[in-house]
């Protein structure tokens, strides 16, 4: 029965018979444990990025070759992956956001391609490279989140509309770049704009129709935040009244930030959706006195309603741009000799988070790079982190260049996920090793202008060369058990395998295999450009495959992608990834690896 | 002795002490006799585009594998290759003409990138796509032709610019698309414009210090076209006074075409150095009478003074826009029992030519695809090819539509470069097999305004689906040995090898290996995208690489290369070739081949 599911759901997906919205969340949950295919650009909802497949392991990987390979005819930071769904992959593409559906049983022929027409002027709206993470699928379905946040379902088959909704307004700031995730009946879609004052939210669409059933602030009145004061909770206690404007001055809750641009997970036996918001806006923190809630939060909420079970805010009132919104990984681990629900998540700030995903309750944090300097540690009673003053950018002061914070403001890790094997029990995670100056500086608001006030600089820490490490975490003690020094920032999603192998690419354009037990190197390839995307494998004719795109770009490669050469423009990374432009030039390209026949 | 060469090539190359010009051509000489480098575009100065190593052969070459990858960075049409020059491999771009330079003992890594300042108002101007052929080395310098015109010369060992030179102004419709040539102490450059009423011409600039030696037109009075009238020679008899102006119409020569975008070859024992010129403009033939000479002739001309040895027009007023600056491929081989100093030359017009190059006696002149209709033979007495009636644009006069005409404007062959074995003694071509609907119409010239005078459809031949045949030719006998069906125009350089296999790409995007012997398929590998480049080989710390550019575009390409969707838009290309969107998208990617480790 398991066995040919794969294959039924391939068939129901082409069939003009569009099953019933919840039969189609049952047929995605059954898909994403297919290994043969990859239903969800993280791999499953509890975005492990981890696949069972393991035709390629420790002990071949090494004589991978390259099966085929794709251009989308697009260049700048191509990141997320393609879906594989039956014999079809789903390609996409930064600004324009091109969708193509290649054919597995040749070479990828292209069987239709979807090209929305985008006012150009939305590219200047997005902060950190034309990015786009991916689409989601559902339902007979393909779902894409366009830069200028109309989302679209096209039918998987044919590429044609099914629906579309506008999720906000590049002329106000939003845009969009993140991948939707479906859950059941609906599509779960944030929103990027954090550097120019939006106010972040999340909003479920129905996936039959896309109309939109809810939509969850980060910040406003609990109304808009879909808090209940007494039963939403964090650190175990209820929000209470107002808690997503009452750490804000006046109404600057309104251009609060909180974006929404990461990835989402989705705990069905729970029934919660998790994700991170961003920092607040300004980058200033003289400009915003108070926390900021609900920014720079862990959020779980009910898919259904859209309302938070409970929140953990794990950088009050930021003064790096520490934006949390990178993933939460769902396990279920050994914490402290105890099998917890774990979430876990690596935080811009530099602490790997180990949480309890029923409850919110704080069980790790611990620095997963020994360089983080910011804060001491997190005090475990109240959740807060232990701020040290001379790289605070708020006691500093307006116009006082802050220097030798580390991370810098991309994070020790940013948007690029990390992956989960529950063979080894270790996250896999791909970090940025990289410190700042951050001088901010007084900003005015106006309506879709860039709202950052402050100048950045970014640099390897003293001493080191190198800007990037691969590590290998455990998330139950809060211990690196491994790591992997690179060149650059590993911006690359993980990906993780039954073969005792983790993939990753680097910023040079290198796809990597190493050993998921001790980090030791086993293949490397140089495609044709540097890699921001995640890392994804299929099995295609009793064959695995290993997928990643690449195409340098994203807030690391943005000199590279823009075209710009100030070393403080990209806020900071021009200067610091500047070396990249020894290595790899513009691209955007899929290449399809495999064993040899 | 012979053994060292390359390396000390290389060092001298790479020193402070520049050779002089002589040694220069001496070391070009020697280093494109050294099968580890590919020092010419055009493999060597006869044109052979053969190599001589054997480590990748028929026996093997269906377990090559993707080495390692490159992204140039730029869309649209790629074609030419790389230069490889001891441990650089010199990479260019179609507009805006980037030049890398790669370190092959390093996957590719950018030692320098040049990457000129020019004027989008060029793009325009480029009749078929904004290509480029590649770059030359001479004297330790990387020449390259800007789509400008500008010439320029650079340190190839730091990319500094050593000289620079102009070529033309595309304000009055010339532009850059040629791979210079370098002879001696000189760099010989054609140029673009056919479509726009230039007066083609060849030029000669000191490798030196770029300062133009000689000028060669293809039409006008004998000082401007270098020929003297007694002994320069067409068909054996002296071509006579006012050759270059007596076949137009008043003034008509001044705006005569002939552009000369094609490859040069050179023989160094004879002093000659050959190529072709194009179409003459416009495509109206009716508002040009007369034989249009010298347009579409085979040159012989003297490197060091730029005097014609002898010329032959293979299609005297021209109907149809066979241009005739396909390559001429110098070998000796037997002619009808007899060994002969031969030219060989796969003619727009779908004549297979072969010429004695010392003197310019037509020896055979074939069809080399059957399709051909637009004229029965090429009469070896007068050298006119035999033109049929009902294909004539010219009898059927303006704004007629003539149908069924084979081949198309893009004749049987166009740029894509044929390879020759000495092994086999067979020349490798790749074909279009496409046919043409023309219908000339008035037209009046304006500098820099498109002076084309032709509407044209382009599609296969009646009762074929396939568009293009990769064949092997005796150019002795005029004869098709073996020929292989494509599903598109092959427009990409082909490779011969010792190891008795041929290289190609498609406009699908796939690499193809096939026996020298019989034309068997024995690899295929699908690249980013369509390839229009040439295939080159060389030998980097004892391992045979093959290198290829994937880039869709060129004429055949330029639908999608311009994103074109009108039938009859790209002079009729883009209704042709409409079917290559199902299988490629833009791209512009080195991928490198070597055989498993």
């Amino acid at each position: 029965m398991r066995k040919g599911l794969g294959r039924l759901c391939l068939v129901v997906a082409g069939s003009l018979l569009l099953p019933s919205a919840g039969s189609a969340n049952d047929m995605l949950m059954k898909m994403s444990q297919d290994a043969k295919q990859w239903a969800m650009p993280t791999g499953n909802y509890a975005n492990h990025r981890y696949s069972t497949l393991d035709q390629i392991n420790a002990g071949n990987v090494g004589k991978l070759q390259v099966a085929w390979t794709f251009s989308t005819g697009v260049l700048r930071g191509h990141e997320g992956g393609p879906l594989i769904i039956g014999s079809t992959m789903y390609v996409h593409t930064p600004f324009p956001n091109k969708v193509f559906a290649l054919d597995l049983d040749n070479n990828g022929r292209i069987l239709w391609k979807y090209e929305p027409k985008q006012d150009p002027d939305t590219i200047p709206v997005m902060c950190c490279d034309t990015v786009n993470r991916g689409v989601a699928y559902g339902d007979g379905k393909i779902i894409l989140h366009q830069a200028d946040t109309t989302v679209v379902a096209l039918d998987a088959k044919t590429g044609k509309v099914v629906w579309s909704a506008k999720n906000g307004d590049p002329k106000t700031g939003s845009t969009g770049t993140s991948a939707p995730m479906v859950v059941k009946d609906k599509v779960i879609i944030g929103i990027s704009g954090g550097e120019f004052g939006v106010r972040g939210s999340v909003t479920a669409y129905s996936l039959k129709d896309g109309k939109l059933v809810w939509r969850g602030y980060s910040m406003g009145p609990d109304s808009d935040i879909l808090v209940d004061p007494q039963k939403t909770t964090f650190m175990g206690k209820p929000v209470g009244k107002d808690s997503g404007t009452n750490t804000w001055e006046g109404d600057q809750w309104k251009i609060g930030g909180g974006a929404t641009w990461g990835w989402y997970s989705y705990d069905p036996e729970l029934n919660l959706i998790y994700y991170g918001s961003g920092n607040p806006s300004t980058w200033n923190p003289k400009q915003r006195p108070g926390d900021n809630r609900w920014s720079m939060t862990v959020w779980a909420r009910d898919p259904d309603t859209g309302m938070a079970k409970w929140v953990y805010q794990m950088t009050p009132h930021d003064e790096w741009d520490f934006d949390g919104i990178n993933e939460m990984i769902l396990a279920d681990i050994d914490v402290k000799g105890q099998k917890r629900k774990a979430l876990v998540h690596f935080d811009r700030n530099g602490f790997g988070y180990t949480l309890d995903r029923v409850t919110g309750e704080l069980l790790v944090a611990e620095k997963f790079d020994p360089v983080v300097n910011w804060a001491t540690e997190v005090d475990m009673k109240t959740g807060r982190p232990q701020v040290v003053s001379k790289y605070s950018t708020e006691q500093n002061g307006e116009d006082v260049n802050s220097t030798g914070i580390c991370p810098a403001a991309l994070g020790t890790k940013d948007q690029q996920p990390a992956a989960f094997s529950p063979k080894t029990g270790l996250f896999y995670v791909p970090t940025n090793h990289v410190c700042m100056d951050y001088e901010p500086f007084r900003v005015s608001y106006t309506a879709g202008q860039p709202y950052v006030g402050a100048t950045l600089s970014m640099y390897p820490p003293k001493g080191d060369k190198h800007m990037g490490n691969f590590i290998a975490w455990d998330a139950g003690t809060g211990k690196i058990v491994w790591s992997k020094e690179e060149l650059f920032s590993v911006w690359s999603g993980a990906l993780a395998t039954a073969g005792d192998v983790v993939f990753y690419g680097t910023l040079e354009g290198y796809l990597k295999a190493v050993s998921a037990k001790d980090g030791k190197e086993l293949y490397n390839f140089k495609t044709p450009s540097g890699i921001i995307g995640n890392v994804t494998t299929y099995e295609h004719g009793g064959k695995q495959y290993i997928a990643v795109l690449s195409g340098i770009g994203g807030w690391a490669g943005i000199g590279l992608a823009a075209g710009l050469t100030d070393p403080q423009a990209g806020l900071g990374a021009v200067g610091g990834y500047a070396a990249l432009s020894n290595y790899t030039d513009l691209g955007g390209q899929l290449t399809v690896f495999k064993l040899p026949d």
